[in-house]
């Protein structure tokens, strides 16, 4: 068994990735990212629940340049968070630039300090039609990018890209993930909003797996 | 003319491409990465007047993650900068892991943001054989991730992938670069130490260009 790196955000799919991924490599190194989201306060919480539960290690690097530098309505520093489901325009302003090129470039360069030659990301189907970012043929050119740029020829792989996020809620409550430690909502309050277009498609993805969804939403 | 960002770390390769990049782009956005290195405090300085002087805008990117994480002997938290040319041994020190992979795709969100379609690194045929992160392979890798992975389809460009560094300073010298502007040494003292490798390649590449290299050194 090899040791694995993975991008853990504390929401619903990065959490199924750690419940899949245990058992499967030896040590996994689970990194979050602070790089200044209304939801941080949210999640990050819930990411370092899920690695104390899934024993993986936690380690939360500090991006706090990107809500300085970069124009998202998912940074503190943005607009706000529109509501409905996603659709162009609302891409638009949610789109972080480059995020996960950023975040999965640390987390090789983390790989390869630790001698670990993998690294795991969550991104999936249903992401793809959305973020640049999240394609199938970006994160192959990342981990070409990976594997020539490290002594460690180190690579980077997306275990659900073929997947949509009711397989990934389905492959979660078979493996007995807690939902409830899991954060999706971009807006960051107490509770789920249950409009935002991440809450609505968490709702649809956790109805069609269990039957019904243990999270508690505003609306 | 299109814009172009570009890492600027205030040494001579870089300061040679800002330099040659001034009048072939429209307004050339200077990166420069505080990475908890021993000589930020003195490469940050030498940036900050290099784009000052060339007329393109300036920003600085903590990464001081990098410092706590990594172990390299470029690093604050790392061991002594060893003397001598570069050897096998000795880059396996100072190399820090993905360095310009984890800069390379900051700079590509940030051209992202400010819808530059271009980003510059100033790696060379000299580099090449030490770090992996620095060959036209892993740029090209690269490059095409950051094309993928952003609404605007970005580029990476190293214009000097194919030159050494005696023609790029030789390049500098054609220019009117004052070399006295940039800074190489790995250790950060006052002054260039004059031992370290890249002080080597520093004193070679300036009197190959020049007759006589203006750098005062400690040896």
């Amino acid at each position: 068994m090899e040791d694995a790196v993975m991008l853990l955000s504390g929401g619903m799919d990065s959490g199924v990735l750690l419940a899949w991924a245990r058992g499967r490599y030896r040590t996994i190194h689970a990194l979050t990212f602070d790089y200044g989201s209304k939801h941080a306060p949210r999640e990050i919480v819930m990411a370092q629940r899920l690695a104390q539960h899934y024993g993986a290690t936690f380690t939360v690097v500090e991006l706090r340049f990107m809500a300085e530098l970069f124009s998202s309505s998912l940074l503190s520093t943005g607009p706000e968070v529109p509501d409905g489901p996603y659709r162009k325009d609302s891409i638009a302003t949610t789109a972080v630039p480059f995020r996960n090129g950023i975040m999965l470039s640390i987390a090789v360069g983390y790989a390869e300090n630790l001698k670990a030659p993998l690294v795991l990301i969550a991104s999936h189907a249903g992401d793809h039609p959305i973020y640049p970012d999240c394609t199938p043929d970006f994160i192959d050119a990342l981990s070409r990018a990976a594997t020539l740029g490290t002594f460690g020829g180190i690579r980077v792989e997306a275990p659900f890209a073929s997947y949509d996020k009711k397989r990934i809620a389905s492959i979660g409550r078979e493996l007995g993930l807690d939902f409830t430690m899991t954060w999706s909502c971009y807006k960051g309050r107490e509770l789920h909003c249950g409009t935002c277009a991440t809450c609505l498609e968490r709702k649809e993805a956790l109805e069609h797996a269990s039957g019904k969804d243990p999270t508690r939403y505003l609306a």
